[in-house]
């Protein structure tokens, strides 16, 4: 099943099931009016939604159908009540520290990194991404997600992979010159993770059949820039912590609430010639190999393009498609 | 004009409008169901939550008048879309620096200190706060908080007042032993940073009268720990960044959803005779003292109240009032 929510002019947009071939859709307000509804009321909410799912599939629903419009929906949940993103691919992390000279610390493959990402303003996956200036590092980060019920805490990871509603992909927007001067105080991120954007859809494990297991997305991730590949690394290969570990680790002192999203960070392979899912990441191998970065960071007019195709060659949740702006 | 948030079984609750006095409330349902879609759609709530509140204090409400029972509120919002909180009080900031020995960088005095905090399961301001561990370092932490509408990015402090919707009070429990670790990692709280609890009620600011001002407020923040004063520090003295500066510092690079929720950070004064806000600001003036810390954490079945008076003695939010248990 594919959800989507179509703008509407509220802040929640309205939800919609959409077809597995991403060609049409159908309104889905007189079951839940809005995604973050539907999770709440999951239990009720999903035979429904799927009962919905099955007949625009077979082309037998009362409700009407019009085309799927990827410019026309907002990020699924278009705000969430909690964004956590990990930082799941170590080998990308132990490069991170090799390119500055420093040893990554044993305890990073068995204790997850995550940060608390802000979640009130989620970009639409198709939306301009604004930024107040060009000289901040603008750099994407191409990324899987789940979305979760409600999970209580203490939830090993054992347990964990019940609680996972849906799968969606991100474009974690990162300001990398900002980064430096915010960590070295201490308190994480802030002003270095502008709005966040996810895919057009978001869809329940089930789509992507043995594609998901163990708690991972097992496909290439495809980030285009400017219309050039430039990164498919396989999303199941190196994931040092799995969904269900990340879950684990957010709840060991809190509940999470029903549509938290946690992702799984920059999708990174040790095999480079996977490329990247960031520009940080591509600066990062040109200085351990030149001394020095040589691809800069993103500027006004520049475009990304973060999709994950199935065995068959179609899109599983639309592209992320976004070009960078200034902020008016 | 006081507003909370009734527990009806729903995530959000049933919005409510309570007497000055906190001793009477009214249903909001017909204006607005919940506090968060009031403040989606303010400029119609607001003067229709107002003639309500009039109508509620003179006696005059058609609507049934029911006994204001803080034992039945959830937080004002009981989960919400963006709480960030910040660490205004830098005399407190350097004292914790003075406590272990290191010099406070001197950009910490324009430069605020945010940490974005978990936002989607607070903690009701009466019910019991569950930790899975006594050995985590429980602590309270006593602030003051400021609700926002939608900020644009980029506003400047000179025009953040006008943003300003609601006011409360916070207890942001801590794990002070999961937070040296954690902040080593470099990304931030996360464990450290269990479920916050908010004041039974959501004022709006000229319920303060002259003690809001400037972006701040300016009365003593009380609290007890098991039935004992603990602090009353002045919340307008020794407050480095108003509220004001502290949303120019947070809508930098990104909007402000409405509903955001911005902390002042524990409340601390120069002036020690005032008491603190938290055990490990005691605990440093113990160390800075006697070398060693002699209070305690807290422990399963130790209470707090936080709460603050207006110049007449009366509470103006509400206590906030919580036993420390064990999470089951």
């Amino acid at each position: 099943m594919k959800l989507a929510s179509l703008a509407n002019g509220r802040p929640d947009g309205e939800l919609i099931v959409v077809n597995r071939e991403l060609t049409c859709a159908v309104s889905a307000h007189a079951i839940a009016p809005t995604l973050q509804s539907a999770l709440d009321g999951w239990r009720v909410a999903e035979p429904q939604l799927r009962e919905l799912a099955a007949q625009l599939e077979a082309g037998t629903t009362e409700d009407e159908v019009f085309e799927f419009d990827p410019t026309t929906v907002l990020s699924p949940l278009p705000r969430a009540y909690q964004w956590v993103d990990g930082s799941a691919y170590v080998n990308h992390v132990e490069l991170v520290r090799k390119a500055r000279g420093a040893e990554m610390p044993e305890q990073f493959w068995h204790d997850p990194l995550v940060y608390q990402g802000g979640s009130d303003d989620f970009l639409p996956p198709l939306a301009d991404a604004a930024f107040p200036s060009a000289e901040f590092g603008i750099d994407v980060e191409a990324e899987t997600a789940v979305v979760t019920c409600r999970v209580p805490m203490g939830t090993k990871a054992a347990n964990a992979g019940k609680h996972i509603r849906l799968l969606m992909l991100v474009n974690d927007w990162s300001l990398r010159n900002l980064i430096p001067g915010e960590l070295a105080k201490g308190f994480g991120f802030y002003q270095s993770k502008p709005a966040t954007a996810f895919s057009p859809v978001a869809v329940t494990p089930d789509e992507l059949g043995d594609d998901w297991r163990d708690g991972t997305f097992h496909l290439p991730l495809r980030t285009h820039l400017n219309g050039e590949l430039f990164g498919e690394p396989e999303s199941g290969v190196d994931m040092t912590f799995s969904f269900e570990q990340l879950i684990e680790h957010v709840a060991k002192t809190r509940n999470l609430g029903a549509g938290t999203i946690i992702g799984s960070g920059t999708v990174s392979n040790y095999d480079r010639s996977r490329g990247s899912s960031c520009l940080a990441e591509k600066r990062m191998l040109e200085t351990i190999e030149h001394g020095k970065p040589v691809t800069p960071f993103m500027s006004y007019g520049d475009t990304v393009r973060i999709e994950m195709l199935d065995r068959s060659g179609h899109s599983i949740f639309g592209a992320i498609e976004q070009t960078v702006v200034e902020a008016s």
